[in-house]
């Protein structure tokens, strides 16, 4: 046999969970969507049938379950690191775990401007997310390695004006005009490195998530790509302990309808949404520390 | 030839428009979706492809963006109703239009607890919704008849406890536990009909749209149909001009987990959310009009 | 208490099942979705609390997998049927069951040109469709009435070529431009009545489906309408056993591009595909006798 | 000013097209869609609000078009190559262009086992995949250097027996049997690299794609893994072209429905189809050269 395994993960995706906390009578509800990947020697399992070394999946997400009961999952960033110690530092031959979480948005009904104590309303698309992924310590006995990554998903903004595209590149196939109004519509993505643990991981992800959208609508965009920059500096300016901070925001294309066929004007009041094809930035941003060698594409800012 | 069209509808359907309404800086933002529909003499068409009568679903779609261009489209009903209008005065040929249209929630941005004048974020999954069916006057001259429906769909909603389901009929397939404490989550459709054209379509909308949300989570719900009825009648005790209503409520079971085989109690904390299959339960109330004469299959209350 | 119960029904949805039918070494593939509604005198759920009466949904699902279990499920009409009876036989307060089933494609994989004895290939969104709604009889121990439909849903087809529409109605919202070459391409839903009980419900199936076909790449359409009267012709022509057939048909725009800035011709080369808006047509064919009365708003043929 | 851009992409994705190639009267249908994302000197466009080096994603739609009109898009790896090739070539700034195709899938309409000439029926969800990645030339006048991957996704096979697994790893959160018989479904996606140009890209993938549905089939499955390695190792064995080939297949389980308080038995008969959790497992096998470095995980076979 001369075919050789180069790379392999296996595990289990879209494991659901609910659960409430209980304070006295008040609930709090976290809703969430876990996946572990394992990496590590199992070799054996393809080339010899050999599933002496598989942890079935179906034990992962029990052990999800049975960790969910015993931790708190509240704070997203413990919980996936967690799941990820456990698995490396159970198994011998597994010397990876990626864990990813992502929390799905419930808000707290008010009535009559009071808070319910246990009912909640559907809080959109956005999802809170992490990905954490574990290494195996080089040497027994000390802590568990990798990375953390914090972030965000599906976070739709729309404003309405200051926004504009002009002055770009022009080649043989460009029939796009400059405009200096159109609507910017995007769903944000981000995800973000601590440089060191936070007091309070809650409260940061809450203040980034806010920084992001103040930026969002503070002013006039230039492009697509001059707005996440201004948005990732606010990040990196009012956020300390976050080392860098990617970002990926479509053009979510808002088109004018011609309404002169009609004998109608129309100044960017009706426009078609379309959803294909869409624009596509995305870009990531971080300290600026001479010694330190990232292997993207962009050139130093 | 000796075969009969018995019926037939054809239209536009998805045509999505984005309206942005002024008042000085501060911009109001319109997302909807609308779906025409024509009936008439359109028996040619099929049995002598005779297009002569087809008002093409283009020409529908060029309808539909002029007059958002012309009239409000932020009172959902009037649009709609107006639309409809349109194509049964325009065309002799047509006796029936029916409209629907469906808004997409867009929340004004907050920033520092000021509204933003032009930004908005993502209001999650829930639509307005308004169904028109506009029908040719019986006397040339004459306002068009028909029926209006509105309301809303999507609205994501869940309560930790306050529900359960007991004292059920048990056949030889029942294998179902009774419960005195479980999660109840859904996800509210509902659709009502005025006996009177209100002050203000967007006032009531709200209004009804609190009063499901209350009752929903307002006290111990014995089954999902139970609830529904309190619901109902809760809009139609607060709302005179609501001559009926109609909720259909899936129930979206959160399973609990069974955390015994790792010697963990479970004391409805981890919950395994479960998509399929669901409960649906679909229920319409009206005000009791003895002379009434509704082609439900319930019974009287 | 002054409002009433006008309609409800209840029960389980998206209940999905793999059925395995073994011949020897040859197996048979069968996965379904069922839903079950249920009507009768459910009130006092809805107005008492009285969960007295409530067959749970999660017995309905449990019904379904035992009849599944017994009987044969791949003449879905039989098995749909079946389990309508069962309802509305079994329960006295249950008037009426509704069983839609919905089966997903599978196609044998054929290895070297034969066919494999147990493995399968997706058949692609192509859904075989049956519903179900069986009345209680209105003499005890008659047998159950009611209707039962046949029908599929999702078959995607498209031709490149002999396809038109012209001489359409214009009024002052018309751009459309005539034509007598265009891509015409929808998915087809369709459904139909017998009027007897077809001696091979599955064989029957087939020969409406390959009709449909036939008849969509036949000749030229004139239009989305004039094609789906053909196509219903030729199954009421073909099968004398279906009384009545509707059919419903968008049109799924492929929409040219002008490739004229880039001095580039176009001759229905290359074209768009959108999703959204789209067309709609739906048109229900019946067998003409004179004696009947349909509800539908069409005009005799 | 102290923030890097480390990493930036940016470009249109779902650039939809049709486009239909005619030899005589036998039309040939081809949908793709397809996705540019360039990277190079974009830096001023972030940081500087500068956008004369962004060629508009408008552009990029453009383009695609245009060459659609041009090239024989039937050959994917042809048309993305091209197109990656344009934009490196084209523009002195673009360092990188990654161009992702996807074809959906038609299969020519057969009527009374005829050939249609320009009818054609949904082929399923699988489609066909490449990804080129085009990188410029280190010395002007060479040709661009990159990466081409074929592939595809979507492929959902399903076989009712000859799958086990057993004799697995066991912990304190293992409930799982060992099973000899059980339902194996899954969604293949493959994508693999060439050593050298194919004579016939279309050839050598329909017999990638065979011998994977073969291998499936062929034998008994102690795990997913197992197979993973055994349909790898046939693409291999058959296709010397192949230098490496990655598989995903997630287990996408059927449940054996437990129908013993019905007093049935369920001897591998009824099941219930789950989407969620499922499993996931993603190999990549590789022809061993001992000098080859790769940076996978996995263990040498």
């Amino acid at each position: 046999m001369s075919y050789q395994l180069w790379t392999q993960s296996y595990g289990k995706g879209k494991v659901r969970l609910t659960k409430v906390d209980r304070e006295g009578d008040v609930h709090y509800l976290t809703e969430l969507s876990v996946d572990v990947e394992l990496d590590g020697n199992f070799t054996a399992a393809y080339t010899e049938a050999d599933n002496s070394m598989v942890i079935p999946t179906d034990t992962m997400k029990n052990t999800i379950y049975a960790f969910a009961r015993e931790i708190d999952v509240r704070e997203l960033e413990t919980f996936a690191w967690t799941l990820g110690c456990h698995f490396v530092e159970s198994f011998e031959h597994v010397t990876q775990a990626a864990v990813s979480v992502s929390e799905r948005a419930w808000r707290r009904l008010v009535v009559d401007g009071e808070q319910h104590p246990h009912a909640f309303v559907d809080g959109g698309a956005e999802k809170q997310t992490v990905q954490a992924v574990v290494l195996k310590p080089s040497e027994p006995g000390e802590d568990p390695d990798g990375a953390l990554e914090s972030g965000l998903e599906g976070l739709a903004v729309l404003k309405t004006t200051n926004s504009g595209f002009s002055d770009f590149l022009r080649d043989e196939f460009t029939t796009l005009a400059d405009t200096e109004d159109r609507i910017f519509a995007t769903t944000i993505s981000a995800s973000w490195i601590y440089n060191e643990e936070p007091d309070d991981w809650r409260a940061v992800r809450a203040r980034i998530r806010a920084t992001l959208l103040r930026e969002f609508g503070a002013r006039f965009s230039p492009s697509v790509q001059a707005t996440m920059y201004e948005m990732s500096q606010a990040v990196l300016d009012a956020e300390p302990a976050v080392e860098e901070i990617t970002l990926t925001m479509p053009n979510q294309h808002r088109l004018l309808v011609d309404l002169s066929p009609f004998e109608l004007d129309n100044p960017n009041v009706v426009f078609m949404p379309v959803d294909e094809p869409h624009g596509n930035i995305s870009a990531g941003f971080c300290r600026e520390h001479p010694e330190q060698d990232h292997d993207g594409h962009g050139d130093e800012a």
